[in-house]
């Protein structure tokens, strides 16, 4: 255990619950419900709720902020920033990317995180103290000289109207950022161009990614400063995550329209 | 039985089993191994030869056309057109939507087909007679009047250098042309838009449409003429697959670069 002292196979456990809540949902919901969607909502705040009370039972010191239920005590040292369904877009859709989110921030820093995608039970996380996993087998983020056909980059699956994009590869939107960002920590993408988010898309995915060796910028050049969004505003611009060697080659790839 | 009198169970247990053989190959391969991707060819190569072999005893008047081992017997009422991993570049990224790809053409239409995802083990089918269906469900394809921000398109990976597209809601790509279409005849995906394609790649996909109520137009637009895909060329020009009501919509929405 970490200075953090969190059993990070107890929080992949929780990902584990929460991703069995929602597949009760998922691929099992009538039209008429399709159409208005709190169906999704209802999945989301049910896992939300669940993941609240383990960590208040498990961690009462720590802050908690969340999509469903809002921002609170972000000014204790950790804090845990979830999203309980990652990509309700593919949720709706019967597509399997998306994800259960969980990530803890420590002085505003992503520190540890599992992102765990239900549909293939697969689960990436750190611990905050020793690399990055997938399943069991350690990841790294993929760097090249030359594009080649197959390098791929995931981008949001609204980039046809926000992006010119010029990568010579393909792009592929998966439809969960978390996802996205975890697909880079993997060395299977090459990066991500996300068009913007909020910490709870991020905060588990970025401790992920930068115990693969990876970091995230914002296509204007610097680094994402997460201590600024602890409040639950969002990046307000679109960003990259990449090895650090690729960011500025990926960067000439990608305009604002 | 239809006037095929192919027994579309077992055409599904085929499927089954070139899954079984292609998953010993998914996110089981070293890295230089995944450089050079000869591996993808050889379990391309095997999924083939164990369809093509159980056909040949079957079924030994019809004729076979497929991605590996090419064209043969093209002048028979019945031809098989099979693609054993559809997806290839998905499968080599390690992202679950590949498929494997049987289909069976009459008189050069597509007449039957099983599209088999073996990730999700979620089988779109038609026997040719009875309608469209994923797993045991009827399957539909939809249509709208007014677009939603959750209706997407599915798109090649590489659409952002082939296409322009203005269509105001998501677009995501899946990288399997069978796949595309299949999450088309669902009901799931409004449309998809296809660079280009060669029948193996759609004959199954196709087949399962037209059952579910959709059709395939050149973004030209008259229909794809399947008969003369035969050959083994390419559509030589993209394609839309939707509901007939949308084509002419969707149409408006994508102009080639």
């Amino acid at each position: 255990m970490g200075v953090s002292n969190v059993d990070i196979a107890e929080v992949r456990a929780w990902a584990h619950e929460g991703g069995e809540m929602a597949k009760r949902y998922f691929n099992n919901v009538g039209r008429e419900l399709k159409a208005d969607q709190s169906w999704v909502t209802q999945a989301d705040v049910e896992v939300e709720h669940m993941l609240r009370e383990h960590i208040a039972r498990r961690y009462p010191d720590h802050g908690v902020m969340g999509e469903e239920h809002g921002v609170g005590e972000i000014d204790r040292e950790f804090v845990w920033s979830i999203d309980p369904i990652d990509g309700t877009g593919a949720f709706v859709s019967g597509l399997p990317l998306w994800c259960v989110s969980i990530g803890l921030m420590r002085r505003g820093v992503p520190y540890l995180g599992v992102v765990y995608l239900p549909i293939l039970n697969d689960y990436y996380w750190t611990d905050g103290e020793g690399g990055a996993f997938w399943n069991e087998k350690p990841i790294r983020v993929i760097t090249t000289d030359t594009i080649q056909d197959n390098d791929w980059l995931a981008v949001s699956s609204y980039a046809h109207r926000t992006f010119e994009i010029s990568f010579p590869g393909k792009t592929r939107s998966l439809s969960s950022i978390a996802t996205d960002i975890c697909y880079v920590a993997r060395g299977s993408a090459l990066g991500a161009v996300i068009a913007k988010a909020k910490l709870w898309d991020v905060a588990a995915a970025m401790a992920i990614l930068q115990a693969a060796g990876g970091v995230v910028h914002l296509l204007s050049g610097p680094r994402v400063e997460t201590t600024s969004l602890l409040d639950g505003r969002s990046t307000g611009e679109p960003f990259i995550a990449a090895a650090p060697e690729m960011i500025e080659r990926l960067r000439s790839y990608v305009a604002v329209r």
